[in-house]
């Protein structure tokens, strides 16, 4: 039976099951959902008005037995950039979706009372509207347990907590992984969308579903087992990634000066070996936990874990690198645990960990808090955040609406998102996938750090301008392509220097699909996805005044290697030319 | 002796005195700070970063004996709107910048130490910097009066409050009158800009100026003559503004069911009685003060008032429509004179009366205060605003950026500006001048209740699409026009009317200068004003979607027509077909 689109009507609690257009057959992931948004929603709208949807999509190989495959995308105009995004997450929904035949499930509308929120439940053929206000001003776990009770331990779940119903926008929608524990749809507020939409969280039912079928299981049997290989004799993806987690990079990055400690002001943190992944894996071996723990079924590399505190008691899991960077150096807190615990609330409360650990950075020059008081970042959040109280709502509302509301120029803001873990001024390339993704900044997008500082398949040197663009404009590519998958993007590694990995891939595509994709045809389908959320970009309202980082990188230099951002406009621009 | 241009650089306080590049040589007050910005200014600089610059110019005929002449003009890019700003005020600033033969001030560069502030005080050819820390956390009216103490009572002053201090987005620059009371560069944020340049106040030194030239003194007695008649004959400069001040428009845009209340939940407001300038005339005949006042010397229109308490105690002046209708039918406030006591503080404090009356009608759906509740508003600005406690920065932040933190679609707001005191669905013409000027929501920067409502020489009906756009097109033409000559733009009423009324203005201008401007002319630097302010918004990042009313006025239609924004975005952009 051929797959579905389940399409949600908010604004009378409806739905339809619909045929999937053909134009949307070959499609997946990022890909649809950019697809659908691009076609479906007004770029002109308001974020949080009627006329935004929300898709969620499975990729391409979600559902299948292929490693690493089960990643599932959200598309959606963004309250924080203004523009297109598509976020992907781990867990348990991608594969759920997929083996129920729903190829998305569209959103769209917004109740006509505004005082209810709603459970979506999905099932086949089904989706049943049901009013939750016990579950009102309730966080995650409190969210995810009540459904893991109703219905079962399998059932994939997604929900928001307290700041993603007041339409904060760092506000994300969390994910129940494989063991119970959260993931998130994480960056570009999304979870106001949601809360916007009064929808507090969707299940769908493992209960009925069927394996996906393969158009030729004998050739998807060989294709998945040479690129389970590849990512197992991969250095990152085989060794570094499950001994460290991506927390690995801490060291790496500080290293290279690029680590952006204390709101962007140098690129060196004293105390980066005490936030290193070297540090937690070695507090995993005394504490106990797992320094190994897949984010979803399936998965090989195993970057995530699961932390202890001192007591061995369970502190946090899927404790990525981004956010032990964004309060740890950026913040200036050396308490790992104490992160950790921080990482826990965000968790739970269902916030973006880079969004907020940047704004709190940037809170330091508005005079809210001191670097290195983590106790003072937790309080801010547990309690402010959390309550929406007035200094809350501005924390909740990303670095580049706090630089507004406190005359800042510092906010380390593109397209209105902040900053990641790795500074522009010092690793360049990420700085121009920073300036010119259709997301906002995002190192995901176009993971330069792989060629830049990792040497992956090759090197350009960070702190030279040469070359970057391209690097960029390749990696943004591959990375669309990649996040209509269903596979992770750490997949990067073997990709860039496993010469099959590409092929293999298009490869188990093709014995899924019956499909007779070539790698130059996934190549013109990264570019076509980059290009159709570019024009929704622009007329959304954004420009190439939009692919721009913040104008005091390129007056301020930063250690060690006292680096400036120092590409001209026309520069960037070149980006486009594809 | 020729004009000249002074410019202050901050970086160093330093000044220089440069000679009027032959560019800039026709041009004053608004055509000239446009052109200025357009060609100094980084369009894609942070507003408040090091590259933006401010520069205060007179008009044309300021300095002049001409009726009405006495505008000064600020530009700056906006840290609210993002894009090019003029500002225009009443005051005695223009006459001397004029009669010292400044041309204009340009001030750039931001200052090394971020702690100090400054007085600069300009005298002929000397600008003098002074560290005033007694002077920091003070607000305006003690700053006017240590000002009018240390020179004298004619020395030009012009201030911040604590927002401008704190950067706030909603922070005026304000200006004394000749009475020693103040008048307002409103909208756009700009006493944000000043304050990042740790500018706290601005003396021009009255003591040496002389009076201007004119090339043909006798050419320019008898224009002046037939204007100031053109003025005191029209019925609206003549007879009603003197009589009802800018209030007398209460009844009338509420009549014309355009008066936005509760947050543009209605055209009618049932309290409007209370708050009209009828009320106002009679509280002022009955408790003593003043019907009429001229914010500046020279101005025949008086349209200014002095109005007191029950007491007879002086309450405010300069007690606008825009005031009375922002605290009043938008905010469900009944009582006049506890509006005029917000009038009064926010002049001390320096902050926009249109942008912080919206933002605390926005406020109420954010649940912060309830309509009609003005003593709440009142402490709200009293005590967060000027305090900047976590709230007071959300509010001073503007309507839109409330909106953001919020989550609220109902921000009535373009270019993130907030709307004025006419619902753009109910009168149709000021909604195309809302959305197509460069300057962000701003009903002075096209008067369309003009011909809408008070059918100045010619009607279009409010509530029809047909002859809108070519309408605000006319009268954004000729407003930039009438920005650059230094007059007040309520002589909109006889330039409509009265058909001597624009060439006599030409007439005034060519006497003044000797040259031989036809009224042609006049309209193309009107043309070539408004193509050079929107140049420099494209270039800013600003684009066709910029020029749009909030969507919820295309499906939430308002009382009493049952009226909705349906201007389609063709019809809009055919605006910018001149």
């Amino acid at each position: 039976m051929s797959d579905k689109i389940y399409r949600v009507n908010m604004s009378n609690l409806s739905f339809k099951i619909e045929e999937v257009p053909q134009t949307w057959m070959g499609l997946g992931g990022r890909g649809l959902t950019s697809t659908i948004v691009s076609e479906e929603v007004d770029p002109e709208c308001h974020p949080l008005g009627p006329n935004n949807k929300m898709i969620f999509a499975p990729g391409l190989l979600s559902g299948t037995s292929a490693a690493n495959s089960g990643r599932n995308s959200l598309g959606a105009k963004s309250p924080l950039t203004g523009g297109i995004k598509e976020s992907n997450v781990g867990g348990t929904s991608a594969g759920i979706f997929a083996k129920l035949g729903i190829k998305a499930l569209i959103i769209e509308g917004l109740t006509k009372d505004d005082k209810d929120f709603y459970h979506l439940h999905v099932t086949k053929n089904h989706v049943e509207f049901i009013k939750v206000p016990e579950l009102i001003g309730k966080d995650n776990y409190f969210v995810l347990n009540a459904m893991m009770e109703k219905y079962s331990k399998k059932v994939a779940v997604m929900s928001i907590g307290r700041p993603g119903e007041m339409r904060m926008l760092n506000a994300n929608i969390s994910v129940k992984d494989p063991n119970g524990k959260l993931r998130s749809h994480g960056r570009g507020g999304l979870g106001a969308v949601m809360g916007a939409k009064k929808i507090k969280c969707i299940t769908v039912d493992a209960a009925d579903y069927k394996e996906v079928t393969l158009a030729d299981p004998e050739k998807f049997k060989i294709a998945s087992k040479m690129f389970t290989k590849s990512l197992k004799e991969n250095f990152s993806t085989g060794q570094a990634l499950p001994r460290f987690g991506t927390s690995g990079m801490v060291n790496i990055i500080n290293e290279a000066g690029g680590l952006p400690t204390r709101g962007f002001r140098s690129g060196n943190y004293e105390f980066a070996d005490l936030i290193s992944g070297e540090t937690i894996a070695n507090n995993i071996q005394e504490r106990g936990g797992s320094t190994t723990h897949g984010c979803h079924a399936g998965c090989v590399i195993q970057c995530s874990q699961v932390y202890n505190d001192k007591e061995g008691k369970y502190l946090t899991s899927g404790f990525e690198y981004e956010t032990v960077w964004a309060f740890g150096a950026n913040l200036g807190i050396r308490d790992l645990d104490l992160i950790a615990k921080i990482d826990a609330l965000m968790d739970d409360l269902g916030v973006d960990s880079i969004e907020t650990g940047v704004t709190l950075g940037l809170a330091v020059d508005a005079g809210i808090l001191e670097y290195g008081d983590g106790e003072r970042a937790y309080k801010l959040i547990h309690d402010d955040i959390a309550n929406g109280t007035p200094l809350g709502r501005i924390l909740g509302s990303g670095s580049g609406n706090l630089g507004k509301l406190y005359g800042l120029v510092r906010a380390p803001v593109v397209k209105n998102q902040s900053m990641p873990a790795y500074d522009p001024r010092s690793i360049k390339g990420i700085g121009i996938t920073y300036a010119t993704t259709p997301m906002g900044s995002d190192h995901t997008a176009g993971y330069a750090i792989s060629v830049n500082i990792l040497r992956l398949g090759g090197y350009v040197d960070p702190l030279q301008k040469e070359g970057q663009v391209e690097m960029s404009r390749n990696l943004q590519i591959a990375s669309a392509f990649v996040d209509s998958t269903g596979m992770c993007n750490l997949i990067d590694a073997p990709l860039l220097e496993d010469p099959i990995a590409l092929p293999t891939l298009a490869d188990l595509i093709n014995a899924r699909f019956g499909t007779e994709l070539s790698v130059e045809d996934v190549k013109n389908m990264g570019k076509k996805i980059l290009k159709t959320e570019r024009a929704f970009n622009i007329k959304a309202g954004l420009t190439s005044a939009s692919d721009r980082l913040p104008e005091f990188m390129k007056y301020e230099a930063i250690a060690p290697h006292n680096a400036i951002w120092d590409f001209t406009n026309e520069e960037i621009d070149e980006f486009w030319n594809f």
